[in-house]
């Protein structure tokens, strides 16, 4: 199985042919930064999400991490809870996951294959470079900071409330819409193209991954900041707009949804138009949504009269 | 859950007090060597095992691959998957990976803890540096090489039998031989110890985890060569002796069963005593169990009229 399907993944001489018990990465100067992200069947992908979509997930909620940490990939582990060899699975997602490995060079280092008699599981840790000191930190933003997120918020969300059936299914006829949110939700668009920019720029950084209003949370607790966030700039697509102007959707649901895997940072106020341009010449949208202001409350996010709206949880919890 | 459990345990600095998205390792010159091993309930721990004993288990098979490579720990990532947060499982599991991590100076860096339907799983990616080139690989082994093991073989796959009851167990009269049994095969004794003599004498090297005479098979396969192992001079424990002698256990359970974590590595014949003397002085015991040979064939085991046993199969398999 792992000469079939993964090794043609270990383009990397320190994968050593997936022929040893370990991998090598070669020093080179940089820090090595590390991050780890699992995804589970039924928890993190649906049972009947197709296997190439879930393998490009596995890895690109990792790359995810690495560029909002400001760092170029290098390289992945895969360990991998399978219930049995099924071929007709395998061949799709190692194909997959070679193909999003070579799409963002991040070749495959080593792994490990177990049984499990639960679900399917996918975790990776992924390893990338950025100048000795230099990863992008949570900590870090400061009050008169901007808010700054990439690409729009909320369409995961959506897409996983589409696949569910409901409301917002039947609110959509038209199937392009539906593919539209289903693909946000089943494969990430890691913004690693923009990893260099946001060293670069963001004073804080992090990836959307547990919903926008929790995740600015945890990056407000640890700079020891907080934030206001204008509702009416944070960046929707067509389809969402159109879901909440006809009360479909809920702006909750946008912002505490997750599964964005967009970037969320904090930029000093005199930068923000430089960075805007410089994410620009890489093709990746950013835009300003807030403040950050000086004490330890929470966030507040603030609707078209300025008047702070309530939010019932502000994160998807696992618990 | 993270900062009461798992923040005391990442004491190092680039851990980052488990506030960030990722870890950074340092450069230092050294290769990073990488590996992952995966532990599931069920399959390679049993439902009622100790959770402490489990923690040990999750962290000792990677520092067992790091110290077969001649790679000094570093630090490690750790994947939780739980199917609840429950307190009196937690305390006693991160405490007890917190005393391996200080004992052999391998910090947890970072991780991530998700929900599952399914049977607990700890997946563990762990780091070591070795000076560059110098990780100790499968291949290197050359005919005339001498075979040679730490420690002794065949306890686990004891202890795992005295665990499930049956012959093995009723046959052990005294509890401390169980103990000592089930101890082996629920926490392993990683030979970190030996890493650095490793790296200096040995050919080639691997950690025995899924079986002597299959975990040989895959060292002579990646090396080119095979070998002739001699039964009678594999090490093996008072009660492993026993249990052999009073025709309770079979050798060849005790050579395919897994889980002994010991080192299996080649030598060049001239430096065997010398790697005996130094693994001596740091208190690891050495046996030489048989020679390298030219040819693909797969190893030959022999009896002690020199008859080569035939082996059923080789080495546990998941699938």
């Amino acid at each position: 199985m792992i000469a079939r399907y993964f090794r043609p993944l270990a383009t990397d001489p320190g994968a050593f042919d997936l022929n040893d018990d370990a991998a090598a990465i070669r020093p080179s100067g940089d820090d090595i930064v590390v991050t780890t992200d699992a995804i589970v069947e039924g928890v993190h992908f649906l049972p009947d999400d197709p296997p190439d979509t879930i393998a490009r997930k596995a890895l690109r909620v990792n790359l995810s991490d690495l560029a909002a940490k400001g760092a170029v990939p290098a390289g992945f582990v895969l360990t991998l809870a399978l219930r049995n060899v099924d071929d007709a699975w395998l061949k799709p997602f190692a194909a997959a996951l070679g193909e999003d490995a070579r799409q963002f060079s991040c070749p495959l280092l080593g792994g490990d294959t177990v049984s499990t008699p639960g679900p399917l599981m996918i975790s990776i840790t992924a390893f990338g470079r950025v100048p000795s000191g230099k990863m992008v930190h949570r900590s870090g933003a400061k009050p008169g900071d901007r808010v700054v997120v990439t690409g729009t918020i909320g369409d995961a969300a959506l897409g996983l409330a589409v696949l569910k059936g409901g409301k917002v299914h039947a609110a959509l006829s038209d199937a392009a819409a539906r593919d539209l949110l289903i693909g946000r939700y089943r494969v990430p668009q890691p913004r690693t193209a923009l990893a260099e920019i946001v060293r670069e720029y963001a004073s804080a950084a992090m990836d959307v991954s547990d919903g926008l209003a929790g995740d600015l949370t945890k990056l407000c607790g640890v700079s020891g900041v907080s934030a206001v966030i204008d509702l009416e700039s944070i960046p929707l697509s067509d389809v969402a707009r159109d879901l909440l102007s006809r009360g479909i959707a809920e702006i909750e649901t946008l912002i505490v949804g997750g599964d964005d895997y967009e970037i969320l940072c904090t930029v000093a106020d005199d930068r923000v138009e430089e960075f805007v341009q410089a994410a620009k010449r890489v093709g990746v949208g950013l835009s300003s949504i807030g403040m950050v202001v000086a004490g330890i409350a929470v966030p507040k996010f603030l609707d078209r009269q300025g008047r702070e709206i309530a939010l019932k949880r502000r994160a998807y919890s696992h618990f």
